[in-house]
């Protein structure tokens, strides 16, 4: 069997079995291991580590045409991305870079000048790498979070009646080239962490349907979308906001009461938007199919 | 200029400028960042984390046509042996794998399979990962490990008249195929830093002379080797035992009188091996040329 067949989410599986209890004999236990944003790890009294790791490779995510800065910036945005969406901080990032010998030293110098640029915002170290010869330019972020262990928000908990919610417009990322510069939402999820208590939480890398269906499959649950009132760029179709992914929005459930109190909230403050599109229903047949609208 | 001008130890002087603590802001500072094994964070009062990243590529690290457990161990094994040379254990892992389209999904796994067995060997939990698409196949590792502050070993701090020892025999690792399933000194360098204080610490990767130098360069001393007791295997000259790398054996100094009782402990237990291979000196004009030996 060829990965091509399997395909991704079929590999996980396939690794994941190799990861029961049973095996691990003696292994250190993480709080959560695969499956996740961000893997979750034993760390103070009040706060758990978080971990997570992200690949971009030359061909498959960016070419040289594109703007070395910019494929740096995604390269450690991706995984700022995941910490926020645990509701967590990042803090320190080692990175790997593959490098090919005829790569002009400038365009490493530009992914790292985005790297650094992005992680100094979001107030990332980087504390390490290793650099390796390659064929193609292969980048790989890892980095460390932290998370009070009463804000951590995973993908498991979304309930009957909690509102569906969307941080921003999506569609059309890899078209438009917002994928490569898109702002990790490390500032609504900390705000939404300290002042509500979100039931679910991932960010939008597959696509909203591929993604919701995450949530879902986790809790247990099904949902409903008001696709009318699902935020989209200029010019994308319904489809194309439901399937393009590399939005890096937030996806999150809440509970009805808190739901009316963060729009009563965003009305008045107006600082940052949080998009109602949908509710959780306790049929957890009730998944969103990508498939149903790829007419529209 | 290229890469293949600048050199990988180029750089990594050119990365680690970005790394002054004035551009980093407010960013949590690490105990130590850019230039040991791997970075030394902040964790508990007596402990400290470690972090450390490894990439392996197709076509420069290993082929298709070697045994994929034993690629998978080697890509595993080369961070624990970076957080046993800090004097710590290793406790989560990441892996981020680049795979080709047409890659049989056997190889993947047993990939996987060499990264398990060697992770439970050395209580090592995989806690996540990414896998995307590459045109070769890519391995990332980035690893944790906690060191008690007590037990800590840098490069940084060789000191005149300390004695050099390695941990095993050097040379010929690439053509013999050990540079894939060597076994990582995770066990010596527990045992070397619960019983006695080693002044500075590392493995050997990039070849003896190479790394020897680097434990100088830090610690701002020179070194005086007896070529005739470095511990060579087998059809190994002097040569390739300073220069081949990929040894992944300790490379450590310790002071004279501890030195001696070590080596009157080993002599009774012969549990492990150290061998004494040279002194340092206060001349850091006494480098260890390599090319010096190229003749051997």
């Amino acid at each position: 069997m060829k990965l091509s067949q399997l395909g991704e989410f079929g590999l996980i599986d396939v690794l994941k079995r190799g990861q029961s209890p049973a095996l691990q004999g003696d292994c250190p236990l993480p709080v959560i291991g695969i499956g996740d944003d961000t893997a979750v790890l034993p760390y103070s009294k009040k706060e758990y580590l978080l971990l997570t790791t992200d690949m971009l490779a030359e061909g498959t995510h960016f070419t040289r045409r594109m703007p070395a800065v910019a494929v740096g910036h995604k390269a450690m945005a991706c995984s700022i991305s995941d910490i926020a969406s645990m509701g967590g901080w990042p803090t320190f990032a080692v990175v790997s870079i593959g490098i090919p010998k005829d790569l002009p030293v400038r365009f490493i110098k530009d992914i790292y000048k985005g790297m650094q640029k992005v992680a100094r915002q979001f107030k990332v170290s980087i504390v390490g790498g290793d650099t390796i010869k390659t064929d193609k330019i292969i980048i790989n972020a890892a980095l460390l979070g932290l998370v009070e262990k009463k804000n951590l928000v995973t993908r498991d908990g979304a309930k009957k009646g909690d509102w569906i919610f969307v941080t921003g417009a999506l569609g059309g990322s890899l078209k438009s080239g917002r994928h490569l510069n898109f702002t990790p939402r490390l500032g609504p999820a900390r705000f939404l962490v300290e002042n509500f208590k979100p039931s679910a939480m991932m960010d939008i890398s597959d696509g909203l349907a591929g993604d919701l269906n995450h949530i879902l499959k986790a809790s247990h649950v099904g949902a409903r979308l008001d696709f009318k009132s699902i935020p989209r760029h200029k010019g994308v179709t319904l489809s194309q906001a439901l399937n393009d992914g590399e939005d890096f929005e937030l996806l999150f459930t809440l509970s009805p009461s808190q739901s009316r109190r963060l729009m009563q909230w965003q009305e008045k403050k107006k600082l940052f938007y949080f998009y109602p599109i949908g509710t959780i229903t306790g049929n957890a047949q009730e998944k969103i199919s990508s498939k149903s609208f790829t007419h529209f």
